[in-house]
């Protein structure tokens, strides 16, 4: 026998995440030119990064023979000063798609159960298997999560809820309120992971403190990202707030150097920027408007997003997704989430979303 | 019942990996100037990063809001040039303790053990503890792996033998043909992870060429970094050689995007600067008999060593060390590795050297 055969077979079941198409990729595939292709398929920040970020990563250019500070001290600092939480309740993540598997490694065993929405982010299965735990998905309701269901579905196998708010690859969102509610409903002893990935792009009026909610409910995780807003995800830097006990085994499964010295240097720089922010928050505004006006004259429907994507429904996913991509234009196909009729788009720059819109129109022809 | 209490036992367990001390976590606790610090602790290249990796490095700043290459396209296609080996034989990792805790999440269900030596890198209990496995350790033979012992402590539970090849923290080595030896005595089932970080020191009358082993050995996995000579461990950049069907179950438990862009186009700059590996080479031959002189000056035992770090006698290893922290100087005490009279140093540049060996001969004396 081979050691592959001999792998465990939740290991041998996964398939892995297939991640949005690198520029690089296709042009080397099409034989386009890098520069005029236009990627629209991660979720990415179209301004780049923080300037402020840029500066405190280029201080840190220096030291990189050296490993990271493993337990991120100052940024750490700056988080728990900006969160109003203690450093003890942090875990720093190589993204915070890191910080989802810890949460896995650290809480579900072979064979235990976590509970997800269908449509929900693919990392969730990826992270449950990867542990040899089972998958719970519970069916979504106009694509969003259906709380009362995801309650339901709690059994005495379950050590995680995933909850994704806003969700990706959907963009549907649950108030603050709705989520108090379940977290109320859950039992003490299983962990609701509430992935706030996109969080900064909410509207204001939808905005709610989840990391006040820590102390009532201490079997709450709330896992954030540099990766979208903060426009750092080639970095790697993703967070989790949750009580310390919680955070304490999270780091005893977290590798000790994780995070690499110019993600924690550049985050720390990125948190205190408010105006990219802010600015980053209005670019995402007027492209989610420019965008729904280009799917209405095209008489596409879309679901509407909180986020910085858009998904819309153009029939064959597939199809329209090749002939975008023969223009150079890399949106995100959403089949592997049960969508297979639908695209996502990242909002990008007006001439990004324009040059989008066009090839749309064109790929719609067939 | 809390969330906490009701993680598994072998999360419970786990004691985290402690980390050389910092300088400027050294420099607050006892209020010195961080430029007075000389730091050996790590094993870090005292001749920094290469200027090659620099500047791939520095090319790449600008992208770093766009998600990384998750296949990291052209890392492997350097690496699988230099090593003649196919892309599909590779895996990347966020340094190389990625690579040994994803090697042991693909291999070893709850409940199946791994072998590993006595004295070696603590990285391996912890990775075989994060998944549930079951450790056996293999007494040591002068510090070294006794290899024939670890044939002899495989049964039909092992699903891993780990093997540090120059050891760390010992510095002690095993010749190319005793591995061979060794690989062709354990069953086609056990995975063998030859942990190579320390491999580009070898003197070259000792070099051995393993990556052409794995054709023989299907169940050969050789784990390398670029944190040791290529001076990247900031940015955490490691990989794994191996049969394709070995290095495609661990690029299912890989996280997508767990190598950052700038650590995947720093390696492939110093993959290429020959001339840099070989000033690191001299300066760690040279640091090595400067410090062999030192301690045989201070009348101190240490393990004959191949890497890039010697590991010495001082009696009460504690209280050497804190006596060197008080003097501005980091080692790094291996009283975990069951080795509470030894110290381990880092080779340095000259004045590094020798401010150590002055801040010892003080140190010694209590």
């Amino acid at each position: 026998m081979t050691v592959a055969q001999r792998a465990p077979e939740h290991i041998r079941a996964i398939s892995p995440y297939v991640p949005g198409k690198p520029i690089g990729e296709l042009a080397r595939e099409m034989g386009l030119d890098e520069a005029k292709i236009v990627k629209l398929a991660s979720n990415e920040n179209p301004l780049g990064m923080s300037p402020k970020a840029r500066a405190a990563m280029e201080a840190a250019l220096d030291g990189l023979a050296l490993y990271p500070d493993g337990n991120g001290f100052a940024l750490k600092h700056a988080l728990a000063a900006k969160l109003g939480v203690s450093t003890d309740s942090l875990v720093l993540g190589n993204g915070s798609n890191d910080v989802l598997e810890l949460a896995a490694r650290a809480f579900i065993p072979a064979g235990a159960s976590a509970v997800f929405a269908q449509h929900a982010f693919a990392v969730y299965p990826l992270a449950v298997q990867g542990v040899g735990g089972r998958c719970v998905e519970v069916p979504a309701r106009f694509f969003g999560h259906d709380l009362a269901a995801m309650a339901d579905a709690i059994d005495v196998d379950t050590r995680i809820v995933f909850i994704a708010n806003p969700n990706n690859p959907t963009g549907t969102f649950l108030p603050g309120p709705v989520i108090e509610d379940f977290l109320a409903r859950v039992p003490t002893d299983v962990l609701v992971l509430l992935d706030e990935a996109y969080n900064e792009y909410l509207p204001p009026e939808l905005r709610y403190d989840s990391v006040s909610w820590i102390k009532r409910f201490p079997n709450l995780l709330i896992s954030r990202t540099f990766s979208k807003i903060y426009g750092l995800a080639g970095l790697r830097m993703g967070y989790a707030v949750a009580h310390p006990t919680v955070a304490d085994l999270i780091n005893r499964v977290r590798q000790p150097f994780n995070a690499n010295s110019l993600a924690l240097a550049a985050a720390e720089g990125a948190l205190s920027d408010d105006e990219f922010l802010e600015r980053s928050f209005e670019t995402n505004r007027a492209g989610m408007a420019q965008l729904i006006r280009g799917f209405d004259a095209l008489n596409l429907q879309h679901i509407p997003s909180v986020a910085n994507f858009l998904t819309f429904r153009v029939g064959d996913g597939a199809g329209v997704n090749r002939r975008l991509l023969q223009r150079g234009v890399i949106v995100r196909p959403v089949g592997n989430y049960g969508m297979p009729e639908w695209l996502r788009v990242t909002i990008g720059l007006p001439v990004e979303n324009e040059r989008f819109l066009e090839a749309l129109a064109e790929a719609l022809k067939g």
